[in-house]
């Protein structure tokens, strides 16, 4: 495999070789797709129910005892297909889970990540127990029923659903690269490729470690010539995409004040101001009524699309109709731009509110306090501190006094607007070239797998791979495999066993790619 | 007693003949006064005792076991001092404690109204559990410490603070009426009114079912010549007051809708609506950032205060820079305006807010929808429905489409901003004349319990007092006993023992009033 560091003279020319040989060269991927195919029809059952003993463990990064069962069973199956596995632990940090795999004459090293935590969960939101796997006829949403697991020898439909946490995001990738190892060792079929793993514990609670793990091993990575990251959910319009980045990722959490203490709303309702009232006022401030941000320079720092980003953008399936009705929307707040074109651009999301309470348990008082939780999602160009910077400006033009923590007397009684702003971490997008060679050997195996494959230039969610550019010069790439309908990050989270079996074909071909 | 059915001549001229005797005929009262006085000094322990065995029964009206409990224990207590007790009951209703009592040769009868439940607690902010009541050598917010209860024979310092839920709000009556009528029959001395109990067990709830209690029972109060609301607090300069008034009530709760499930916020931020941006920007239209209330007429059928009631309110302690200081606010809403101008408004009060989470269990997504908790006070003029129209009619004018229940597909489809909107029971404000002569004995013997005594045309909370107003001609004063600092509502509900001890007191003299 070249080395990204041979010089542009000899990247173009490999290109083109690769690409002139393509068809005649891809008989190998063909054959290991053809396997695949063949073990998830005998196996379909077992692969299903194999993959719900996965997704029963909880698996909160921040509930540490439950978050190493995780990690060790994981380990464990990679480790019983030959994997060399390591867990590699920092103080009370989730593990990283770290395989290597050695292909016998493979020049090329190929590292996959995957994380293995999912987001925290709110039990009552749930159809079912999130950590009760349950499968159905098809998404709830469209009509289907609970069905019991089939046992061995049963058919399998591609429409069914499996609801549980991280059934999409993102427990399915280790699920069908089990499969297609299994598929591959049945019939015989060599890796061209080394194999990397990287198992990531705690995405969903922001990687934190994720950097210390890569500087303390870097060693194990230095080789890496192309970085695959499995996360994510296919094209909207149900076809397969390959990534070629992502969104950054930040926030911060507002809060604004009333009085010490919640107050008698009918003795000082018209005199004691309210912080709800505070808050509405800052948030309209941040984002109007036509949904237009209002912080100066938001948009400044943004880097424009390439020519080639715009071109994928233009070749693929527009899907926007389908999803405005699919999310009950009468309006998009784009005022009609396409989503792909919107998600190049830095988002501001109101994640949550909260003051005192709402519904039966909502009390008459002028409460303490109102909260915002702010997301942000970025894009090439954004620096996340920066972008924090301008929502901090804005904040402090609106007349607030802005602390790090609860004010006390003496900046209560000396500032009639108080903002406590609480930065979270973030990281920033990463965009890599659509016209990198390293990446098109696994176009063109990917392309045997799915031929409707379509090319995105970034996916609108985000994940560390900023750390990975760190570390190597490898470019990287996405191949997500999830149904873009499976509820991630929310309640119902689920997979169609058709994106999980379209998982196990294209782990099968990347693994044998040329 | 005077009917006030008699000619306005007769009226003018018994009162006039009251407040010439009333002095002389004060004696009765003064000795009563010092008799109850004397009783709390001998038996303070035991009073302190009684009343957190009262605290310690959870109270919130929906919890329907527990407030049968209540309604029990309290009408054993009645009993076992001589009033005939009936539970009235109606469906799941809590009950209604009616109470009875003749005093022989007695030509007026009174009616005492106390509400024994209490607000809904949110156990987590409470320093102790809500119904574990703790004794303090003074208010925790002033440096206070726990401190065991006394026992017999030990001082009793006034200072001193009892917290528990329903402290203050409403059952410390019901304590210091049981104590004054011990201190009475101690003393042998006779009452000189016919008294009548009316304790509600579902004021916090709305008292949703009083209005069909009082029909029900309309023959036990029809003779009733003079109506004591015994709830609230005292003065805010810790004086004693003679309330003429309360505010009304009502509310209502909104929702708007962002997608029809939790979206990701990478996949699809800056192109589907955040419910979050639009409730805060539909509030900020209703309260601007400079706390202002921007709905059309809101003000416009508010009855302006009397003479009288401006005259009082002069005389009445400024106590505005005092409690601002101790609420921590640099500057109120009021623009300057005195509180007890700004109660006689009616106030728009955002109680909660909420919109998936904030903080640890923040999650990055688009959020279904944002909810708004809305409560209004209200004043002399104000109809409740009328005024939930005029909020009603400014959501339409922002462009919502109103609906009662959450949308359905259709609705969802063809309408780019729809509201939920829930409107909640409540009732219009009540004021009584201050002139009238029904009073004059009341203001008369409370003046000689407390001769601080303040006499305030409204108070800031609400009562359901208009429905008084249907069954009887009557007027209706409120006297309250509670520590104007008794978190109310909120956590950390608490009664300075003093004010207990004065409501001993008060109800000596009120009981045998001239």
């Amino acid at each position: 495999m070249t080395k990204r560091s041979a010089g542009y003279l000899t990247v173009v020319l490999t290109s083109l070789v690769l690409a002139a040989n393509a068809h005649a060269q891809g008989g190998a991927t063909d054959t290991a797709i053809a396997a695949a195919r063949d073990w998830r029809a005998d196996h379909g059952p077992e692969i299903v129910q194999g993959f719900a003993e996965l997704l029963a463990m909880p698996n909160d990064a921040k509930d540490s005892e439950n978050i190493r069962t995780n990690a060790v069973a994981i380990a464990a199956l990679f480790a019983a297909r030959g994997f060399w596995i390591q867990l590699l632990t920092q103080d009370d940090a989730p593990p990283l889970i770290y395989g290597s795999l050695e292909a016998p004459g493979a020049t090329r090293t190929i590292a996959i990540y995957i994380h293995y935590d999912g987001q925290p969960t709110e039990d009552a939101a749930w159809t079912h127990p999130p950590f009760e796997p349950t499968l159905y006829s098809r998404a709830i949403t469209e009509g289907g029923a609970p069905i019991a697991f089939p046992e061995t020898g049963d058919p399998i439909d591609d429409e069914w659903r499996l609801y549980a946490r991280s059934a999409g995001d993102d427990k399915a990738p280790i699920s069908a690269l089990l499969a297609a190892l299994d598929a591959l060792s049945a019939a015989d079929i060599p890796l061209t490729s080394n194999v990397k793993l990287i198992f990531d514990g705690e995405e969903e609670a922001g990687s934190e470690h994720l950097d210390e793990y890569l500087a303390a091993h870097q060693e194990k990575f230095s080789d890496v010539d192309l970085w695959l990251f499995c996360d994510g959910p296919t094209h909207q319009s149900r076809r397969p995409q390959l990534v070629f980045g992502v969104r950054g990722v930040t926030g911060l959490e507002v809060t604004v004040y009333g009085p010490n203490r919640g107050l008698h709303s009918g003795h000082y309702g018209n005199w004691v101001p309210g912080p709800g009232w505070r808050l509405a006022n800052l948030m309209a401030s941040m984002k109007d009524e036509k949904d237009r941000v209002r912080i100066k320079n938001f948009y400044q720092s943004t880097e424009p699309l390439t020519a080639a980003d715009r071109a994928a953008i233009a070749a693929a399936p527009a899907v926007d109709d389908q999803l405005r009705e699919m999310f009950g929307l009468a309006a998009t707040e784009a005022k009609g731009a396409l989503l792909a074109k919107r998600i190049a651009l830095p988002a501001l999301n109101l994640r949550g509110l909260k003051s005192a309470e709402v519904g039966d348990k909502a009390r008459n008082i002028i409460p303490p306090s109102a909260t915002a939780s702010i997301g942000l999602r970025l894009v090439k160009g954004n620096d996340p501190e920066a972008m924090l910077d301008l929502v901090e400006a804005h904040i402090e033009r609106q007349g607030y006094h802005i602390v790090r923590e609860d004010p006390d007397a003496e900046i209560r009684a000396t500032h009639p607007l108080i903002a406590k702003v609480m930065r979270s971490g973030g990281y920033p997008a990463v965009r890599s070239r659509m016209d990198d060679p390293a990446v098109a050997p696994l176009v063109d195996a990917l392309g045997r797998a799915a031929p409707d494959l379509i090319l995105t230039p970034t996916l609108g969610g985000s994940l560390p791979l900023y750390m990975f550019e760190e570390v190597s010069e490898a470019p990287i790439v996405i191949l997500p495999i999830a149904n873009y309908d499976n509820n991630q990050h929310a309640a119902d989270e689920n997979i169609r066993v058709g994106n999980l079996f379209y998982g196990i074909d294209a782990y099968a071909a990347v693994l044998t790619m040329e």
